[in-house]
């Protein structure tokens, strides 16, 4: 067996992990608590409440577990799965089990991590909150764990939980729910090796990767994966397309339905949680495709193009679709449906190639729930900024409002070495319009392999997108997390500015970089504007005045007569100006 | 005087410089041409025709000018305002001008820029583009000089430009024509000198920079700045209140209005072709920030409001305001009114504060126009993606729709470090509004002075927002670079779509990293599928199949059938897949 020495991040600055127990003691919810320190005023200090983050990193980051990629991570769920088995049946989805009305133990896991603790948080201010904009989305204040039960039960919510990948830490994808993220992984051909895998999908969890995607072709495809389901705590997809294609030597024309299926199978027995299939692409689609500019652009939709064309035969995985059902069913695999028809240029967003194959995996969506499969949707890909609402739009329409999972979209095509940004832009957006999963771009889109630094790239830019997208959406409480860093940033608390950011490291070294003593972090002010001019230290000036005097508003400082106070003012002042 | 030894980029690769003359010899409109190399076919090769981009890098990357920084760059604007002066009268603005009915060189050579040669492109490919969703936006297929013109009269576009700063290449700032950027340059009394400040000029406008602000504060705030405007092709704004802070050693409270009125001749003299000034800080609006959670975060805007609490008197920037625009106007300076109370945090967006301020701006807009002297509203901040819209709806508006510039917006407070990211995201949304210049935020706001990799950085994240805008808002053909450079990568011409990219040099490093061979330029697949899996390749042959069967929809493709045709197609693939 491979021996690793692997680079893994332990904690997070000033952080520490959490667990919230469930109604049974199995539950524990991760999270991570960031510690504040006490606001320092005139008259002494006044504490600041420790705020709990939604924390994807695992075990990784609690220093009491011993970590041994070798054995992987505990089997959490074990009892979970077991008990279910142990009642019999031959379908042990969760929806299967939601539309029966049963709470399972990742239902209730998961109403616990949305909620984060949110309760413990007294203060005001922090709590203080826009009222989003959403189209048709209701969040409640709380998410309970019937809830929950009720979106994946209408199939509007998915927990991609393969019974077994008992190492699972359960998370749900829906519009109701927190915005997600995912980060592909995964070696090519060309370099890279699966120690290198198993590092990158460390890091993409320490960052805030929601689920990750082992896109892996090449040799060593299946103890790639082994290991990095081993050792993921978040939901792992696939491909299954590209391990078949590896199997008859990449020669397309020779896939069958009996490779694809001993394929699917053996991945499910791993523990994969949701497939990407690109059962939409239909013989009589793929010429719609012939004018494009840029054609077909997704790896799974060429090679199901070339197949259907050489055989001239509709694809096989559209017509055993209801045999991979069968084979899903059995261990909660979620579809991913694919979109592999979808557009490759600004030029080509939003064609009717694009929406044909969307209509179909509507009609997909069908026969999957009917099998009391888990179901969302992906999407696309390259769309300029005022095509995007449209693409959400119709999926929920076509597809009954399953999740929808898009990649980007990349809002501009001239920014090769920066998709991470052209595509951030067109995920929060999307985000905001309802899309519950972002699939990350790296800036080496289009260009390269992602390596770690990219990973991490890609990984903040979509935090950015999913947070941005939660406030608009106006997620109950999302809002904490900027408001408490706001608050340390106008109070000059400069440690735990860092440490409530996407990134403690890189603020801390930015910073650094103009300032480097160690007491610049308690100085009040900044390197921008340096310590005459700085605008925080005089509107707390200003606060501070106006606050002796009692004025909150506009009227009463009429009433009150500033003129008088001036001179105090000036009087206060004059040596502090 | 100083000596300096500047890093000087004089070239982009595989472009020319080239110039498009006006009605007179003395209009020169410079443009960037970028050579592209043939698609090759099986049948030979197909020309690809060179693309024109809009270039503000000014001489520097005209290889046949001797560029001398000690001397400053050639006054190309002097025959033209010599001219004019010849003519007489006080008021020199180009709002003047226009309102008259004149067309001034200034004018025909923005139309001629914003054009770009676009007539060049026959491909009919490269012109395609979707229409645009705007907001009661209607930009016209050929922007014309007299269209220029009618929209300076009406105040919904401004073209900074100084009589005395005649190194300038003109350019406009509205909503109907492309979305600019502006880069904030200056050193702060911590840290940085002239010569990187100059230098961060050029570094600026190579990247992109439509416009520059030097926003010095410290000891040699007059030299830095005369260095800039005699190097600077793009308009240069200031805000005034920092030297005139400066001058009274930053105790605010003695400023006065005879030491701001001798800065603001004395730097429009220089020929600074904007001014920032936040007149709309009015005394009764500073107490609705007492509440706020981050209160006053703009420097000029706590600076005056200290001044307005300690005298307890409105602003002299208010009371004084005919006589500001006295003095711009016998200079053609334009406003950019400040937002002194713009929010600092999401928390604080959307704010009583802020939207009194922005009404108070109107008012002062429409005295500024009695002038004839041209306006530009500043805007914030930090604003939530759904309450982006409101702000801009907001000062068309209050501001008789003069030209929105605006600072970000970020669209959350979770990531110092990347904060380039979070507020191109709402950049891209309020261009698309509206909004026609865009206030960079490099990857250092809130941590500390940027250097040359962090302009870099906020100018490209910028040009995306901008770009991604115009596409959104259908400016004509914005679209043919990205079609331009999707081609160039559907056909693998690596190099051709590097150079079209807005970061040649990181496009190219980027897929060296992974295949850094020569050869692989021309390699028709890259890194991230390997040879067997791409894409792209795959497409191409699908392309071609249905091209020679002569397959261009659905219909066509059936009545063929298909069936016979893919015995065909596998014969004569079967060696290639």
């Amino acid at each position: 067996m491979t021996s690793f020495n692997l680079n893994i991040p332990r904690s997070f600055p000033n952080s520490r992990k959490i667990y919230c127990e469930g109604s049974q003691k199995t539950i524990r919810v991760p999270m991570r608590e960031v510690q504040q320190s006490p606001t320092q005023e005139q008259q002494g200090s006044e504490p600041n409440p420790p705020i709990t983050l939604y924390d994807t990193s695992g075990p990784y980051t609690d220093p009491a577990v011993t970590i041994d990629i070798q054995k992987g991570l505990a089997p959490i769920r074990n009892p979970w799965v077991l008990e279910r088995k142990a009642k019999g049946g031959n379908t042990v989805t969760q929806m299967h089990y939601a539309k029966k009305g049963i709470i399972t133990p990742e239902m209730e896991y998961v109403a616990i991590r949305e909620n984060r603790r949110l309760e413990m948080i007294q203060d005001g201010i922090l709590c203080q909150s826009h009222k989003g904009e959403s189209f048709g989305i209701h969040i409640p204040k709380i998410i309970t764990p019937e809830f929950v039960r009720q979106e994946v039960a209408k199939g509007r919510a998915i927990i991609p939980s393969n019974v077994n990948h008992l190492e699972l830490e359960p998370m749900i994808i829906g519009r109701h729910f927190l915005v997600k993220v995912n980060a592909n992984l995964g070696n090519s051909a060309v370099t890279s090796s699966i120690s290198e895998e198993v590092e990158k999908m460390l890091w993409a969890i320490r960052w805030g990767a929601d689920t990750v995607m082992d896109l892996s072709t090449g040799k060593q495809i299946h103890e790639t994966r082994e290991w990095i389901i081993r050792n993921s705590p978040v939901p792992v997809g696939t491909v299954p397309i590209y391990q078949a294609l590896e199997k008859i030597e990449g020669k397309a024309e020779e896939l069958s339905w009996p490779i694809y299926r001993d394929t699917l199978i053996e991945q499910a027995e791993q523990g994969v949680d949701y497939f990407t299939i690109h059962a939409g692409v239909l013989l009589r689609y793929i010429p719609l495709t012939a004018n494009r500019l840029t054609g077909i652009v997704s790896r799974g939709g060429s090679i199901m193009a070339k197949w259907c064309l050489t055989h001239h035969k509709e694809s096989f995985l559209y017509t055993h679709f209801e045999e991979i059902c069968e084979i899903m069913k059995a261990y909660d695999v979620s579809f991913s449906l694919g979109d592999g028809l979808r557009p490759g240029s600004i030029a080509d967003a939003n064609d009717e190639a694009q929406f044909a194959e969307l209509r179909t995996l509507g009609e997909l969506t069908q026969i999957a729930w009917k099998h009391e499969v888990q179901v969302m949707i992906e999407g696309p890909g390259h769309i300029p900024v005022h095509l995007i609402k449209e693409n959400m739009d119709k999926e929920l329409k076509e597809c009954s409002e399953a999740p929808f999972y898009t990649l980007g979209p990349l809002t501009t095509d001239i920014a090769p070495g920066y998709d991470h940004i052209t595509s951030s832009i067109g995920a929060t957006m999307i985000g905001w319009y309802g899309c519950a999963l972002l699939c990350y771009v790296t800036p080496k889109e289009h260009l390269g392999l992602p390596n770690k630094e990219d990973v991490k790239d890609g990984i903040i830019a979509y935090k950015i997108a999913a947070h941005a997208a939660d406030l608009a959406k106006g997620h109950p409480a999302a809002q904490v997390r900027d408001n408490a860093l706001s608050k340390a940033r106008f109070e000059f608390r400069w440690k735990d500015q860092f440490n409530l950011s996407l990134d403690p490291e890189r603020a801390s070294l930015f910073h650094d970089e103009t300032l480097p003593k160690e007491a610049a972090k308690w100085a009040h002010f900044c390197s921008m504007c340096g310590p005459k001019f700085c605008s925080m230290q005089i509107t707390q000036e200003v606060r501070e005045y106006a606050k002796r005097e009692g004025i909150a508003n506009e009227e009463q400082a009429i009433q009150k007569g500033l003129e008088d106070k001036s001179r105090e003012f000036k009087a206060h002042h004059k040596d502090r100006i």
